[in-house]
């Protein structure tokens, strides 16, 4: 059977829709244009690791939360991450309950900054796959909002006014560098440009999840592992991104861990930017190589998330 | 006697011809608009912490390099800190030699990239008027180009840019908020507004150098101490930076240590931004209520440099 990914994708006007729900709950980040010194090559970042919460991910989490009436008992989400982070901000913003699940293998201190935004935290033994199945089950038995991290269409369309903006702030642009985790970034963003731009997804050699389902031609599960597996570690690329994916993303490719801290240390270097290891994917993609522009190709680079600990910034390279 | 301090103006023509001199050297910083929950009142930052070196002083530095032919024995100052550090940077990137002095009680740290930026760095035993007493004897005896951190035109106007850059970005700003040291951005920032928008001078309480000046009418001695010491410890505001402030300073506004601390946290936990202690003077009077708007005062702020240990944004409240 092939599978009808039409359905799956998303219009500018859904974007542009999203844009104006979301307007005053999130920041219309600013764009840093870098000198060729600073990377390697001139690049444009989009710094939506200003954000609240620290990551784009508020950007999907208040599309969702606004695109309808919420359901009396509130939204639920499993994250121990971005995405929790990001639901909880935008419900206690907007007086709603949000119930995150978060698997026991979290860090304590991202589970106490959930609780510090109001949510109801639950901990559930195991990993990641354990804290969604519970958050599934509960919210089935509930009158609640189940909120995906990457596979909804206000989620995604929410995201994509990420493009949107950088879009208007550098139209010049001829090429946009986004890391890869379960999609929702690149998904979004892809719907907006569509042919505009070239994209051109990074992931790491342990997280390949979208770069597999583009060999594959379809969505396919990966294993995952190295220092990014927090951040960018789904294991399978969602459909709504998928189905932007497959049409408007040009290339993949996939960069070391070793790569991913030393963006992350360059980019500290070079600009005071605290970036979060995932976050660091498409500068690790220009500086190692792994995309390498042609001479005159205007290139940005999403800066997407800062949430990881900044004391290892400077520590000695490993 | 009566200074005729207008001899020490920079007009605006001057920042305009050195925002021309710089352009492609340094970056346009971005601004980012904050909604009034991040810091308690809407705020529109200027994120010139974000520049080459992690601070606005390379404005002034090339600004100040490219006005004139540098002499054959290149140039020289003394600054173990963010001056330094952008005269070190400016000079490699233009391929001037560069000899830095720097008091012994420098961290390590300091001293070492600015080595690495391939500066000549000589160690002057005692403290900064030491440094800048042997750069000052050693220069007079060399055909080298001496500069100072805060009281030449060619620097202030430099800095000036800064102003230049924010009001073209954000025309409907009522107050600019600005940290102090020697006054070279205060200065240069209230000679592009001049009577356009409020100017606001922040310094801490162990660091009231332009807060003294004008309550004196003029610029006088100060002690210096406290955690902003090393980099808004000028002991006398300059000259040029004086005779922009006492005509454009509208209100100059203290604040503690403790508050300094607390801005630095905030700044981190609400936007990711990884402030060194005196650039946090200006979020610290919005926060503290050292000054706080009037409703719908448009507030800006100079986010104007990073070069702390990011370290000790997590630890714990002291």
């Amino acid at each position: 059977m092939t599978a009808d990914w039409s359905q799956f994708e998303i219009g500018r006007d859904e974007i542009g829709v999203a844009a104006v729900r979301i307007a005053g709950h999130v920041r219309e980040t600013p764009v840093l244009r870098l000198e060729a010194d600073a990377l390697g090559v001139p690049a444009i970042l989009k710094l939506d690791l200003l954000q609240p919460t620290g990551s784009f991910k508020v950007r999907g989490a208040f599309s969702l939360l606004l695109a309808a009436p919420i359901p009396g008992g509130g939204v639920t989400a499993a994250s121990g991450g971005n995405f929790g982070a990001a639901v909880a901000y935008a419900a206690g913003r907007l007086g709603v309950a949000a119930t995150i699940f978060v698997p026991a293998s979290s860090p304590r201190e991202k589970i106490d900054a959930l609780a510090a935004l109001g949510a109801e935290v639950r901990v559930i033994d195991g990993y990641y796959p354990a804290a969604l199945a519970a958050c599934r089950e509960w919210a089935a038995e509930r009158d609640v909002l189940f909120a995906h991290a990457y596979d909804q269409r206000e989620v995604v369309a929410g995201q994509g006014t990420c493009g949107r903006e950088l879009a208007a702030q550098a139209p010049e642009v001829d090429t946009v560098l986004v890391a890869v985790g379960g999609g929702g970034l690149i998904g979004g963003i892809a719907s907006w440009y569509r042919d505009d731009a070239r994209i051109v997804s990074v992931e790491t050699e342990g997280t390949p999840t979208l770069h597999a389902a583009l060999a594959a031609g379809e969505p396919v599960d990966v294993e995952i592992g190295g220092i990014a597996a927090s951040s960018l570690g789904a294991s399978r690329v969602g459909d709504h991104p998928w189905a932007a994916a497959r049409r408007w993303v040009d290339r993949a490719v996939l960069v070391s861990d070793e790569a991913l801290t030393a963006a992350r240390r360059r980019l500290w270097q070079t600009a005071r930017l605290a970036v979060e290891p995932g976050a660091a994917a498409p500068v690790a993609a220009l500086l190692s190589g792994a995309y390498g522009p042609e001479p005159g190709e205007r290139v940005a680079v999403v800066v997407c998330g800062a949430n990881a600990d900044p004391r290892d910034l400077i520590a000695p390279a490993r």
